[in-house]
């Protein structure tokens, strides 16, 4: 007689192949070496698209099916044309979606059933900054705020220790609150 | 007899509006306040979809047609399921286009017409640090590079003078490179 043990996916998360990447990348910690790419084409005014495609990570090159392609602009009071929202949106939709990810991977592990996580993130920005009108006036974002809305089959102090301990591994808050090295290169021969 | 001023867009930007902005917004400062929103709401496993809409910018607030709709979601080899790029990724997106809009709308003002802006982007991470297996690892990007390709009606070096002050009035490189404050909520009452 041969029994089979179901995949355990709470929350629709593979919890056998988790803990597997996680004993895979202890026993070869470079696998955990990774790149991301995108690349942006101008395409008039403040419009541009991004095509969001292959990566390194796990040892090897992986490409996505010609990938993801995105477009931003500004809008019409900040002389764009709506074609997509502006880039600092994008920052906010990062956020949100790094800590949901990784909030519904730890409660996985932890066992927990959530039936509900969404969230509403606000970014305020005086653009007298990019604008050059107030030296004084920083360019980005003078503050990001992130509120959450969870319920699953844990104490209200457990579920709010999800967000807590996603926020400690989330590569998104760590690069939007501490900042990261940026290298600029122009080809204009 | 009267004449008519075509208006100036060069490079797709309506520079009229462009001056006209920045003179109201000297005149009344406050014109610059703006918040930028977004919303995001888990699917399953690592996969969530945030809405950008609303915002609050110029003394009102704005709306725009049911707003755009992005999936953000990892990899299979991160235990996810490519149903849209990883939350990192779009930094690297939201990094290229607000580069991007800021150096066409310079080149604009300053009567240099291009034609090509193009980018790579590329950041580079060690997912021991999300992975909690080295607290030397940090969460985030260790750095991330952008290779611009420029061609216009300007010397190669007024080409890179734009880019170079596209990033002193870029709002995403302010964040991405200085960080910012960023506030959590948890509702799970």
């Amino acid at each position: 007689m041969t029994t089979t043990i179901p995949p355990s996916t709470p929350n629709g998360v593979d919890t056998t192949a988790l803990f597997a990447t996680l004993d895979a990348v202890k026993a070869q910690p470079d696998l955990a070496t990774f790149q991301f790419r995108a690349t942006n084409t101008w395409i008039s005014g403040t419009h541009n698209v991004s095509t969001i495609d292959g990566y390194y990570g796990a040892g090897q090159e992986f490409g996505r099916a010609g990938g993801f392609r995105f477009d931003a602009d500004h809008p019409p009071v900040l002389t764009g044309s709506d074609h997509g929202p502006t880039p600092v949106e994008f920052l906010l939709h990062a956020l949100a979606a790094c800590l949901t990810a990784g909030l519904v991977n730890i409660a996985a592990a932890r066992n927990v059933t959530l039936t509900e996580v969404s969230s509403t993130v606000t970014g305020d920005i005086d653009l007298l900054g990019i604008l050059g009108l107030d030296p004084e006036v920083r360019d980005g974002y003078s503050g990001i705020s992130i509120s959450f809305r969870l319920a699953g089959d844990a104490s209200p102090e457990e579920l709010v220790q999800l967000v807590e301990r996603s926020r400690q591994r989330s590569a998104v808050y760590d690069v939007l609150t501490n900042g990261t090295a940026i290298q600029i290169e122009v080809n204009a021969g």
